[in-house]
């Protein structure tokens, strides 16, 4: 199982590094691409100044090596959604069904303003919320088939299990879970 | 508030990340010291490859500027064990009621070791707590006065708040999780 993360400048700290902590754990192969429009030298530093070194340029990702997309929230989620290639990355992820897209806090808003929540189950960062045409659910994580979404900051964690459990299953998550003394397995991560 | 985070290669990517920026949302200035006994050039690289690239050498940092001593768990817990620099450190904030003492995971198990859990009431990785001559208690964070505990990896969002709590109150850690969409405030972090 291999994840394709995007990171641009005042991505939220928490966000990014937690769950790919959690992903990483669970043994997804993790590969973060640059999402800025403009790619620079200087790393990504995130809304608190989370630093991002290491990193390939969104252009040369060789999407079909990925199994999953995650989208971290935080400021970038303009630029991001300012940027045709993360709109070609979504699109590409979005038409194969045997793909997944994870987003939490305001990117899945970007998802919603491109049509990809209609019909879904979603959550995201509530005061963001828009008529998307799906069906808001205010909690940590929501799983709706091969769209997994968290609601801010605070469910980086929960998130994080909730990919696990729809890409590799709930008996992985549920090791991983345990492995971090998680507490609330059962109703945050089987419930999502 | 100022505070002082301790880190060496193989240090807890969420409980370092996650922690931080807790920290950093609720206004409190952070530092990182580099925790390895021969310091490098190289970034110091979490377990699950975090990258940390801004740094202090410890013996730089002027303790009297801080308020609080930050210590995330990971592998890096046998190193800085070993370190008499980060003995040096501790011991300085533990002599001082006015400073605090945060360590998560592995962590608090340094300081159970040069006997300062004594009489406290504490959490750490339930796995490694010892007879530490104190009383643990298992849940995500514990504040005893100035010592604040977390128990593993997934507690990393409560053991920040705990902190927050601590240091400047409730009432602002109340304003930061709210402000990330944390759902169990009062169980959580009142409790600890």
């Amino acid at each position: 199982m291999r994840a394709l993360f995007l990171a641009s400048d005042n991505f939220e700290d928490m966000e990014y590094y937690a769950t790919r902590d959690v992903l990483r754990r669970a043994g997804i192969e993790t590969v973060t691409a640059e999402a800025r429009i403009q790619p620079a030298e200087r790393i990504i530093l995130g809304r608190e100044k989370a630093e991002i070194v290491e990193r390939i340029p969104l252009a040369q990702a060789q999407l079909d090596t990925f199994d999953l997309l995650v989208i971290p929230g935080g400021g970038h989620w303009v630029e991001l959604a300012k940027n045709p290639e993360v709109a070609r990355v979504i699109q590409w992820f979005a038409a194969r069904p045997e793909k997944y897209i994870a987003a939490i806090c305001a990117a899945p808003t970007i998802l919603g303003a491109m049509g990809l929540l209609k019909g879904h189950r979603y959550t995201c960062f509530p005061s963001m919320n828009r008529d998307f045409g799906g069906t808001f659910i205010q909690r940590y994580a929501v799983v709706d088939g091969h769209l997994i979404t968290g609601d801010g900051p605070a469910a980086c964690v929960t998130f994080g299990l909730a990919i696990v459990r729809a890409t590799l299953g709930a008996e992985v998550a549920r090791k991983v879970a345990n492995e971090m003394y998680f507490e609330r397995f059962d109703e945050e991560v089987l419930g999502a």
